[in-house]
């Protein structure tokens, strides 16, 4: 976004995390509400969270809105970020020439966290957008929120977690050299290089799709030796004999187990026949859903 | 409204007196905004203000409400009034389904005005309605409020009322037995008994449209020799012969001149033709509007 956009805008201002149901209902409102105004996506592009935290890379986050047919995103980057509330919406009405401004109950902006949606509707009398915020959105029984998905995905509840998000999780890797023990056990596997920020459900076996090759998988999450290095991604493609796209981009369906120890290399063999025959019976239970 | 109103509704809440450009633009957008729900407006049936002060009878509120084709009105009594913002809240969910809720930057609701949009915004945590709040509405350069529309009209300023309103300032009446004076000077006026509670304009003399009738006028509001006895509306209606509606209404267009006092029923003739001129000339103006 240049200095001045140049469209009358209808912004959704949070950080879209994830872009789950709850995000997903205040995009579709602002697309209802936008009228003859362009809509805009104000969010985080380097985002003040710890890594192995976020649900989306920025990559992603621009991939998803692109998906939902906003018109403009604005990346808000760190200095933007130590602004005052007041600059903030000094920003929104000057720059972004926002009309209508959408936001979730729990949104705040500026410095310190010093904006909140009823702080800004107190100084409504001084600006000139209408404000939309909008309440908790529950879903199954619970409030769906970027942090309560984070939690659920590093417990590995992911089934819950997609419930929440209204797609399954993903993750997007280079594919890297391994170790090769997969291959010489009979279970060849692409090794993900994830992106550091990028969150990782719980350490365990999960089945997943593959949309590029259109088959399912078995992926596995765990420590590596070296400490240093950030957890290993594992996918083991069923029936696929091709090419692995050197950027590889997996759906993380259900999770199948737990990381176990194994005294053998024939006793592992054993239970990846056994975690495959539960993904069978899992990709069954999906199809009928 | 019965006790638990059947349908989710998208609820408009405020005074609406006057339903002037920023009353409608907020119902406008309710409109858009409902979706499947029903549109319900939640505003005030005895109104706190004091008499003379209203721009709207709650007859005329509830007409101009079904007007615009809202689906439902709650008028809201003095012992709702006396609710807590907090019980008002709960009888929004409750007993009116309000699924989504809008209103003006600065509307108050609740006794003692506790309630306003930042309060309500604050607590969306705990509710489950979309809460829609709309700034100051500006037009011609000055905003859009009942109370500066009736602070025009007491200074007879119509046309300036007018414009904020978005249409011509009505005045309905029951039409009552006069002294007879108009008849004997040969232009005989229509008594207009008018509601206590409904703002008449400044005295004087104004150029006013009897749509029951497709006739222009001029009316004449102007103090009574007895004191205790609201002030007069009389209408004299333009090349009339017919018999007048037992309830007219007349459309106030714009002031001719304030009250003046005649030396003799001549000079006073002689006015009222100079106004009937001039009147003239106005009706010509507004047509070439």
């Amino acid at each position: 976004v240049g200095d001045v956009y140049p469209h009358p805008t209808c912004a959704a201002v949070g950080s879209f995390d994830g872009l789950h149901r709850a995000h997903r209902y205040i995009l579709g409102r602002c697309g209802v509400l936008s009228d003859e105004l362009k809509t805009l996506v104000i969010t985080f592009g380097e985002h003040p969270r710890r890594d192995g935290d976020l649900l989306f890379t920025t990559e992603e986050k621009l991939e998803a809105l692109e998906e939902m047919g906003v018109d403009a995103v604005l990346l808000l980057e760190r200095k933007d970020m130590a602004l005052k509330a007041e600059e903030f919406v000094s920003l929104l009405i000057t720059h972004l020439r926002v009309r209508r401004l959408l936001m979730g109950y729990d949104h705040r902006f500026g410095r310190g966290r010093e904006g909140s949606p009823d702080w800004l509707v107190a100084r409504l009398k001084d600006y000139s957008f209408e404000t939309y915020v909008f309440p908790p959105l529950k879903y199954d029984g619970e409030v769906v929120s970027s942090s309560r998905i984070r939690q659920l995905l590093k417990e590995g509840k992911v089934e819950r977690a997609n419930l929440l998000l209204g797609y399954p999780y993903r993750i997007t890797g280079e594919v890297v050299k391994g170790e090769g023990w997969g291959r010489r056990l009979g279970f060849p596997t692409a090794n993900l290089k994830v992106p550091p920020e990028k969150l990782l459900p719980a350490d365990g076996v999960y089945a997943v799709l593959v949309p590029q090759v259109r088959r399912y998988g078995v992926m596995h999450i765990g420590a590596r030796p070296t400490l240093n290095l950030r957890r290993s991604v594992e996918v083991h493609i069923l029936n696929f004999e091709g090419k692995v796209p050197e950027k590889l981009k997996v759906h993380i369906l259900a999770r199948i187990r737990g990381v176990m120890r194994f005294p053998s290399p024939e006793a592992l063999r054993e239970q990846i026949r056994r975690d495959i025959e539960l993904m069978n019976s899992i990709i069954n239970r999906l199809a009928t859903l």
